[in-house]
């Protein structure tokens, strides 16, 4: 730890409370109460602990900060702009909040470099940070502290610790034992509407101490007593929450400690009184050259460090070294993985499997987890029937960082965001899994993903109302539609053991996006028997029955368990003299961006289309046409053996062929 | 409190366990092992405490009681057959989760009379409980402790906690001194992977005291110990936790205490042991007389309890009585709400107004909520965004239970789930706010709103890239398709002041189904400035604009915010010389609802169909054809002032008309 006088501590502080007024007053809009509060907090943290270097964003063994109180943006901006971020130029500052800039209002990792994660959505922060603590210890414990030994720092503020998935994060974090995690809490009493008395009476501490952290409260203005308790944090064998009692827009004349100081511009004369409280008598956007100075020493320490762990990483072994350096350059071992599923398929074309897609992906985890060692898999408590654990894989807990199964708990919130942390720190892809219909419970995380752009891959089974007497409770109707809606997520739906090997392969060499497999309870039929050397998978859509005559009249589009209902519709069809094919729609994405031509062959053009789901309708439109007939569920389900629900909802073969039949002229 | 003596209340708890065991062996399907070791718990509750008339179930001041972990249904059935309920013969237990029985497989309150609320989904009893035990407060603050003076219990699980939204939950109880919910937590240790140090170490009792409950431990199988500390739970002034430690499956001789006998059937072997231990000699689905006997107390003390209220009511004045029958009874007060609609559209039309759609729902507000006095507000700490408290609304907290707005905090899940219980409970019509990207947060107490049918009424606002700085973690693009997915759920999004008006009016008046209003930030236009009489928004689409010559050639279909573009964009083909006609599509389920005659008139029979909104296409191939134009988003949004996101993305007046122009021959 550097020591900083109080003097440096100061005015290395209040710059960022000048940085964050002056860019919410040009931008008129923004949030300055949290920056000013928290900037003590964020000085001590950058200036005396956090090991970065602004000339490598993404040395792999920095530590990560994580701003979990993503409205304080301007904090992180102004720190970035402070220690020396080149793409973060007093240019962007200026342009706080404007189309096009590195500075959005909140942070996005993939528009600013330096921000490790992009937050805003309360919670997310503190639980994605959980994620990225673990896959450092998990990274720590296969290639040695040598190359990776580092912390990740959170500020939180009330709402994020108010929200639920911070609880599923720190009550993980605690059984996990991230001593490697930090969070100082801005504990500053205030939220949007008022008072937190208005809302809220924990007792943080106890309730972080009931979670299995270290707590502690201390003045959030003290410099010196803040980084005491940080070095003490950094000794912990637990991880540690710091309440650091803080005024949100410390400074500001009139509005220090109220809650008009959230959420909008200050205004000029406060803004000008704040200056004047602060002893800061320098214009809108000018730091005094000492300033940058005083906040140049983190980024030396950094490249100090930096340039060490290189040294160590040059000497470790070449293969040892290449290994790490291609997972955390998130390059997947695509020879080996082709190799893998190359071979899988023959043997399933040999041997054709009549087995649910969940056991069917269960068979596929058998061998990519080998092939690609960098999978973590894990499930809220439902390893049993997700089937995400291969067998022999060694669980990964405070007793053994090195495993890759986790038993996340029933936690699928907390679970979704520490997964996007894993993926973001890098050198993880992580898997994991719940029933489809919970993916409900980790929406906004899943959201993240699909934003940010992060490998994650969820294994949602028990996919419809084929899970049976489970009941409308547990029995997805609009998941499908609902994860489909959401830009830049991949879900995917495959209708035997081939089709789920080859949307997990499509999961994983999608880089730059989340994926999610639904899958079934129940058996299903292998359709595809011969061995396809293509992903055929990838294309979204395509013929997986032709009509037996070329002379298609009906064309019947499906997914995953239905896919089997529309080829025996297409024989029951045959046999009254209907010729039909049958095309099968594993992605709706991949289809859709699909070229035109493309598009066109697998729609075809029979009078006749019926869409197949035993899900609601929203989005078949798209492939059946507004005309088009539909064959699903219209609303809940209902608790009873799923064979009988079939009937029940008319999803069968003879229901499919008599709406087509129907329809024939 | 009765007492029970030890041996009468080990029988009837073996009756539980013997019934839960028997049913789901018979079934095939369904989880023994929570009823079998909650048997105790349950049955000192129901014996000796729960004030409840099986004659009576939905008797207006029964005690609510919740079976937060709903896997263990077959409780709640035992309970129910055991204690009298009509509606539960032993026909119902035999047809355990089978298709129409009173028996599905997790709880379902629209099924079966005497389950209070739908549960199964983790987390969501104890959350929908809060609900309840705040209506009740409310009432009694309302109507008096003669007529409201019950009690919530709850029993829940481990996964319960772990969930997110339990931590919602209890921190917002415990805020509110809800003195009257009582939880009792099955500590049995287990969960469905196996043991709970798998995946969590939280100090329970530790965490519910720093949410300011009252919370200990007790042995699960004492009855006294139970008895005693549910007692001293009632003499509380916050609510109280007791931690039951359990034996799951107990007496079960070799899957007690074991995840195995979780979620599947014991067995036959296992069942004949299970009978031995428990000295339970009688055989599948058959309970002696006496223990029937011994269970009919129960009821008996609630019939007593229920005349005893009744007279009470009897002596209320009538027209507090009237008023209370009515709230009780889920009636709006149809005369006095039209009244009001009528005289507000009037002024409305007198003085259009150029507003927010959020400002025009406050205003709505105004004089909805003076018109129907059970409906109770609140926010997620954005009451100033959300606009949500009318002027004068006084705050409903620990020290007012009368008021009608609520300071939910920063949790929408919590809020949602409440929402749901305080429906539930009756007399009160619960309405709330958050931004439109958060109704994420709350998506699984959404659904089960939507699968109980209950009227409660979420204002989302900030519905679109509309909201402008704050960026794409506040900008919903894919929201408002996933709500439209879920079944049963009204999704709302008017054009301007008359359109939030009649959307308010529509959803006050569904009295069987949640519904949400989609609102902007931004101000829009008044377009419908005549005074309708008629509530045009309750056909789901209609034509806003005809054509100016009644020939149109191009339909524009616009919602929310969009529908003032579709009009300009109509005046700018006009002068094109292409006639169109605009057509405002505030919800799509009620527009689907609709006869085949009044859809086809409102989609009409132009070649060129446009649909405008500002989010993702899927779900308007069903309005505009799958070839249609569809003006809005691909992706997500960005960080800028909301004018310059709308000529970013394209979505403008001159982008509807030159499209639409392009494709009119």
């Amino acid at each position: 730890m550097l020591t900083v006088t109080r003097t440096n501590h100061d005015r290395m502080a209040n710059a960022i409370r000048a940085l964050s007024m002056d860019a919410v007053e040009q931008a008129k809009s923004g949030h300055p109460g949290l920056p000013m509060g928290a900037a003590d907090m964020a000085t001590v943290l950058f200036s005396r602990f956090l090991k970065f270097d602004p000339k490598a964003p993404t040395w792999a063994d920095r530590d990560r900060f994580v701003l979990s109180a993503g409205h304080g943006s301007m904090l992180l901006y102004s720190l970035l702009h402070l220690t020396g971020y080149e793409s973060m130029p007093m240019a962007e500052i200026k342009r706080f909040r404007q189309l096009g800039s590195k500075t959005p209002g909140h942070p996005e990792n993939f528009e600013t470099l330096g921000v490790e994660t992009t937050t805003g959505p309360l919670g997310q922060g503190i639980a994605t940070a959980v994620g990225m603590a673990l896959a450092e210890r998990h990274l720590a414990a296969t290639y040695g502290r040598d190359l990776v030994d580092h912390h990740t720092y959170v500020i939180a503020s009330d709402g994020d610790l108010m929200e639920g998935v911070s609880q599923e994060a720190i009550a993980f974090a605690g059984h996990m034992k991230l001593n490697r995690l930090i969070v100082l809490f801005d504990d500053n009493g205030i939220t949007i509407d008022g008072k937190i008395s208005l809302s809220d009476s924990v007792d943080q501490v106890k309730r972080f101490e009931a979670a299995g952290w270290a707590a502690s409260h201390v003045d959030g203005h003290d410099p010196e007593a803040i980084a005491a308790a940080i070095e003490k944090a950094k000794a912990s064998n637990v991880p540690t929450l710091i309440a650091c009692r803080t005024t949100i827009a410390y400074g500001a004349p009139t509005k220090a400690g109220s809650e008009k100081s959230h959420g909008s511009p200050l205004g000029a004369e406060e803004i000008k009184g704040a200056r004047q409280k602060l002893g800061w008598n320098y214009p809108a956007f000018e730091i005094p050259d000492d300033i940058y100075e005083l906040w140049s020493a983190p980024a030396k320490r950094g490249a100090e460090a930096r340039t060490a762990w290189e040294t160590r990483l040059g000497k470790t072994g070449s293969g040892k070294r290449a290994e790490f350096e291609r997972r955390m350059a998130k390059e997947a071992p695509v020879k080996k993985l082709n190799g893998a599923v190359r071979a899988y398929k023959e043997k399933l074309a040999a041997e054709p499997l009549n087995i649910a897609s969940r056991t069917a992906s269960e068979n596929a985890l058998g061998v990519l987890t080998e092939a690609v060692p960098e999978m973590v898999g894990g499930s809220a408590d439902l390893t049993g029937s997700n089937n995400t654990r291969p067998k022999g894989m060694p669980v990964l807990d405070a007793d053994n960082y090195g495993g890759r199964f986790i038993h996340y708990g029933i936690r699928e919130h907390g679970m979704a965001a520490a997964m996007n942390g894993m993926s973001l720190h890098g050198g993880v892809i992580p898997y994991s899994g719940t029933f489809l219909v919970f993916s409900d419970y980790c929406r906004p995380a899943l959201r993240l993903a699909a934003l940010m752009g992060e490998r994650v891959i969820h294994v949602f089974t028990h996919d419809s109302i084929g899970l049976g007497e489970d009941g409308p409770t547990h029995q997805p109707v609009e998941h499908l539609a609902a994860l489909r809606a959401i830009p830049n997520f991949h879900v995917f739906r495959p209708c035997d053991a081939v089709e789920t090997l080859e949307c997990w392969q499509i999961a994983l060499e999608t880089r730059h996006g989340p994926s999610a497999l639904a899958l079934t309870r129940q058996n299903l039929p292998q359709l595809r028997k011969q061995n396809d050397k293509k992903n055929l998978s990838a294309q979204g859509a395509y013929e997986i029955s032709p009509a037996h005559d070329g002379k298609a009249k009906v064309s019947i589009f499906a997914s995953g368990s239905e896919v089997s209902l529309a080829v025996e519709a297409q024989a029951l069809l045959k046999e009254r003299g209907i010729s039909a094919r049958v095309v099968s729609v594993p992605s709706f994405e991949l289809f859709a961006a699909q070229d035109e031509k493309v598009r066109k062959k697998v729609l075809g053009r029979t009078k006749v289309n019926v869409g197949v789901e035993a899900a609601v309708r929203q989005g078949w439109d798209a492939i059946i046409g507004s005309n088009g007939i539909f064959i699903g569920m219209k609303g809940f389900g209902a608790s009873a053996p799923f064979k009988d629900l079939y009937k029940h909802f008319g999803i069968t073969a003879e229901a499919i062929a008599d709406a087509a039949a129907s329809k024939v002229k």
